[in-house]
């Protein structure tokens, strides 16, 4: 087993950088808070006697040294972003559990073939760059690095920019490494496995996902002397389009979910009706077919909706990934490893994209999980049990070490 | 006649300073930008002979004596700051032309018994500080000082704080100036003069407002892994009361408008459904008893929406005033000065607020209107002609020498 006290005191070590204003954290993608987080992993990193590499994404990977020179290493990660009101383990919880996995192999002299590469991703959430999961995604041959390189934040400052500023270019060409297979260790961020009074979760999917950015243009207009049958209404367009999604969403019960995060509204002010709004419409499914059906559908209507009111539309997808399918044999050492254990545990499809789908394009990849109250994430509130934390990095533990081979 | 190409240029010098992106201005109140503005129009006054006082909320009042020295001061004035996204005349028509019709008596050697003040109001727009028509209100006595310095911007500046900052802060009390009469000219902000093809709005009303902004407490949780019966969507809630003030604005037609300008997303990220979201519906109507009506439905339907969704609600009236009869002698003068100089004209209701609403409630005030191109204001394309310009300043010419008594 893992030592779980001190995997716990080293995610409360790690969550007093970039607190945020409601008990969890706001230590968003290549911010100041994010450099400092980066340090101190290496810090802890380099304690465990793990020799650092990183990529021209900003992605670090850590080496434990196997016993075979010619064996690919084993990686485990997940990433130390948050949400701009975060909480403090969603992906933090899968990187240091990743050091934990190594300090417990030097705490046992757990010798593996393979090495074990314990890696942090940059920008995994997305929130300050779109789409999420952009580094991995680079890794792994889906997005160019030129791509990467010119998305832009709300304040127009680019990834390319903010990754040299805070100073993690690394030399290392990105996707060069060959992995045996990666582990991602990961809270739920759904209901499921509390309410199912499970300690594991097997990860045997991921459901898709289709960003869809709409730009409404209505015609900016004061609000009291422009009389009703004049307006050109962006924001009531909007507001048909958001209600459209959500009954596209309950029509695909049960495995389906759709709803909009963000709404910019311009120029913003009380009293203009606005020219432009720009919202995203975040869709998933774990079946494709749904998925591009409903794509189709919410990209058929919401033109008719802003046409009836005399609003232009447009849409891009900003965002997107398959649903995917882990591998059969890692998936099976997790289950092996909670069952061994004795831990309660059941199959789930992660309802979040998360790096190991990435990386499942060019490796075999699973991803273990843990319950967390209420199935709340991304939220300041978002919360699990120590021992929730420890449990499922004990099966990461074992799942890794088998998978390295002793 | 005033010199309308003098006016004109006047107009046009003034749009160089806070230029837009589309053509228009962004010299938002207590700006650079507004400062610029405000010594720009200082020194035209000082060449035309007026004497400045400015009170302690940064109204600026440029006095050119009259001849009895116990008459009360004719006043004519408007709004030198823009909407974020705004015209060249909305609010700088009236202050320009009010140095214009005092520049033209200086070069004809008019003398009036009364004063003539010429006025350039703080934050009329209530872009940057809700409510809209401040300064005007405090000056009238609606508002507390205290009230209006604790305003904030979106990025939490002070009123008080930004006036002082931008070297404003007269020290004449607000309010005591007392007045006899105020007259205001500004363009009509919406399409009836341009659709009857008159020269000139005789503006006998002005609608009333309430601006509700409501505070709807959803949960913020992840789009991806949160079935879709355990969202608390904020988002999804606004959408439908957006959707039933539309409603409710239609069913009180004719006589009413309703919309909603500004929305803050909190924390406005794609994957995650909002916790908070904020918005302010803008309620208008010349019938006070139906916009209390209008009012009253609203805050009525929104809180059955939002709980229907298990949404919190919450509203608070940021901005009000009642709909306003102007003084029967000065509509007559406007009248007559119309008429006499040979424009066509029309009555008019006015469908934005203005500082004149506030004169009225301590002075005799009305105002002229002019038509602008297709309606359109609060928006950078707001267009109006050099005829149209000079032909509302014509008028108000007339009528404020006639109410000042040669
Ligand atoms: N795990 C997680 O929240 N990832 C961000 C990408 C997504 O929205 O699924
Ligand atoms: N004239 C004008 O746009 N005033 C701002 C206050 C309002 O929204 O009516």
């Amino acid at each position: 087993r893992v030592n779980a006290d001190r995997l716990w005191d080293t995610l409360m070590d790690m969550a007093k950088i970039g607190p945020g204003i409601a008990g969890g954290n706001n230590r968003q993608t290549l911010t100041d808070e994010d450099g400092e987080g980066r340090k101190l992993f290496q810090s802890w990193c380099d304690q465990a006697g793990l020799t650092m590499g990183v990529d021209t994404m900003g992605n670090m990977f850590f080496t434990r040294p196997g016993t075979d020179p010619d064996a690919l290493p084993v990686y485990v990660g997940s990433h130390l972003d948050t949400q701009p009101t975060g909480g403090k383990f969603d992906g933090v919880l899968g990187v240091l559990s990743g050091l934990e996995v190594v300090r417990s192999m030097n705490d046992l002299g757990i010798k593996t073939k393979h090495p074990i590469v314990v890696t942090n991703w940059t920008n995994e959430e997305g929130a300050r760059f779109a789409p999420a999961m952009l580094a991995s995604g680079v890794f792994a041959g889906v997005h160019s690095q030129d791509f990467a390189y010119g998305r832009k934040d709300p304040e127009g400052k680019t990834f390319g920019d903010e990754l040299k500023r805070i100073g993690w270019v690394g030399d290392e060409e990105v996707g060069a490494r060959k992995m045996h297979a990666y582990f991602e260790y990961h809270i739920e961020q759904g209901p499921i496995l509390e309410a199912e009074n499970k300690d594991i979760g097997v990860v045997t999917h991921c459901q898709g996902l289709w960003w869809l950015e709409f730009t409404l243009t209505g015609r900016e207009a004061h609000t009291g002397s422009t009389p009703m049958n004049m307006r050109v209404n962006a924001g009531l367009a909007m507001s048909r389009i958001i209600e459209m999604v959500q009954a596209v969403a309950m029509e695909n019960q049960p495995g389906a979910v759709g709803g909009v995060g963000q709404v910019v509204f311009s120029p913003n002010s009380r009293n203009v009706l606005p020219g432009k709004v720009v919202f995203t419409v975040d869709i998933r499914s774990p079946d494709k077919a749904k998925l591009d059906r409903m794509r189709a559908k919410i990209e058929a209507e919401a033109p008719k909706i802003a046409d009836a009111l005399g609003v232009g539309c447009s849409v891009e997808a900003i965002g997107h990934f398959e649903p995917v399918t882990f591998d059969p044999k890692l998936v099976t050492a997790v289950r092996n490893a909670a069952e061994r254990l004795g831990y309660s545990h059941m199959n789930l499809i992660s309802g979040a994209g998360h790096d190991a789908c990435w990386a499942a394009k060019v490796a075999p990849a699973t991803m273990v999980m843990c319950p967390c109250v209420g199935g709340l994430s991304h939220n300041e509130a978002e919360d699990i049990s120590r021992e929730w934390a420890g449990a499922g990095a004990d099966v990461l533990f074992h799942a890794v070490v088998e998978t390295a081979e002793i």
